[in-house]
């Protein structure tokens, strides 16, 4: 091997905390079984560490006991990780559609999802909602590490559509894909934005799109309605459409 | 209503030879089903037609017999179709995972999908292949008119590996996002090229990627090797991202 690194290198993510000199330790029981009873790893194998913030360390598993102890070869600065921070709030759909935005998504290089109850939300069990963010965290997890990201995106806790607005105005740049909205597109905002700008957010509505109300409280609050195309998209599609574009824009 | 369009009016693709003067025949007997059993459309009521080449009509039902029988209201250029025409060779993936890209890349504006088999598709079922095409068409047609696109996208009958290289020459730009490419990105290739570029291949791997002999042919046969950006994705998810991108650089 030329270099420590290894597409088939297997990826964890640690607290900064657990990381300290030339050496890792792994406390996640979940990670622990994975890398001893999924993957079977032993002593002297390699896996790869990321700290989540900056680096991520090749590293070869020293001692397995409880806990897991590694031995740092190598550290890196994140490869595969964007400059810009997104973050997606998405209005709840249907079915399984939030798992697909949450796998694809992390692919494409989200930083943050937040689910939204909007006005034309369709699922009920607000109160349960909380179980499947567990899932979609895990979800995220998965594609991170097979994506070989330098960090794991959040999926945070379901919020109103009203909780969303007043967050709006910690991001530099909110990106609001509209339906109605058929002369701007996402080129022309994406082209027009100074330099510098890291924080953005996308906005995107469930299967019935947002309300007249919902639409003018996001362009009050400094949401830029825009185009993403001549086709309609589907509330799955259109943030993972809007993130590819940005990141299109903004990273290539 | 200040349109006879209406978002929530449902959409039909006829040929071009049942529209003649002012009237459509609608002779295709799963849509006169879908019209009269699922829909409960009747007499008077408004629909819209393509003709899959260049115009969309309004249209009224006049006789709902075993054909119908539609009087044209209005006829409108495509509002919803690209200039460009992209054709996905998509290495065959495992699972489900092709439905889903026929679903999303008629969304996003495709032309055509050709399943390949390729070195390291893992799908054994040649023979049988052509059940799951006939499936995708139908998954093409329900998201094209989901999508109110003025065309519905081919699927094309699997083919080899071979045959695809040999088709490659009919593009005008063949863009070939691979793995192995860290230098050069779609966007330097799609903003290097020339005006009118109208033909356009996208080709994806399966799971494992292409190897070493695959990407030599299809860079031997001009493809363009580059890279989609920082993270990896998913087969799945590549083609879809690919052609987001693509849409934004010339149709945007």
């Amino acid at each position: 091997m030329d270099s420590p690194y290894s597409k088939a290198m297997n990826r964890f993510f640690a607290a900064k905390s657990n990381i300290k000199d030339n050496t890792i330790i792994i406390t996640d029981k979940e990670d622990i079984y994975h890398i001893k009873k999924v993957l079977r790893l032993q002593a002297d194998d390699r896996i790869i560490v990321s700290d989540q913030i900056q680096y991520e360390y090749v590293c070869r598993i020293k001692e397995m006991g409880p806990e897991l102890l590694l031995e740092i070869l190598e550290q890196n600065e994140f490869l595969r990780e964007p400059h810009i921070r997104v973050t997606l709030f998405q209005g709840i759909p249907k079915q399984q559609k939030m798992e697909f935005v949450v796998q694809k998504c992390t692919e494409l290089g989200l930083d943050t999802l937040v689910p939204v109850f909007m006005e034309r939300t369709v699922v009920k069990d607000k109160g349960d909602y909380w179980k499947k963010v567990v899932r979609y965290q895990q979800i995220a997890e998965e594609a991170a590490k097979q994506s070989q990201r330098g960090v794991m995106p959040e999926v945070r806790q379901a919020t109103t559509f009203m909780d969303m607005v007043e967050r709006l105005s910690g991001f530099q740049l909110v990106l609001f894909p509209y339906e109605e909205e058929e002369e701007t597109t996402i080129k022309e905002v994406l082209q027009g934005i100074e330099e510098g700008i890291k924080r953005i957010a996308i906005i995107i509505g469930p299967e019935g799109g947002f309300s007249k109300e919902e639409a003018e409280m996001i362009i009050g609050q400094g949401g830029i309605p825009l185009s993403l195309g001549k086709t309609i998209l589907r509330t799955e599609t259109a943030g993972m459409a809007a993130l590819a574009m940005t990141m299109y824009e903004l990273e290539l």
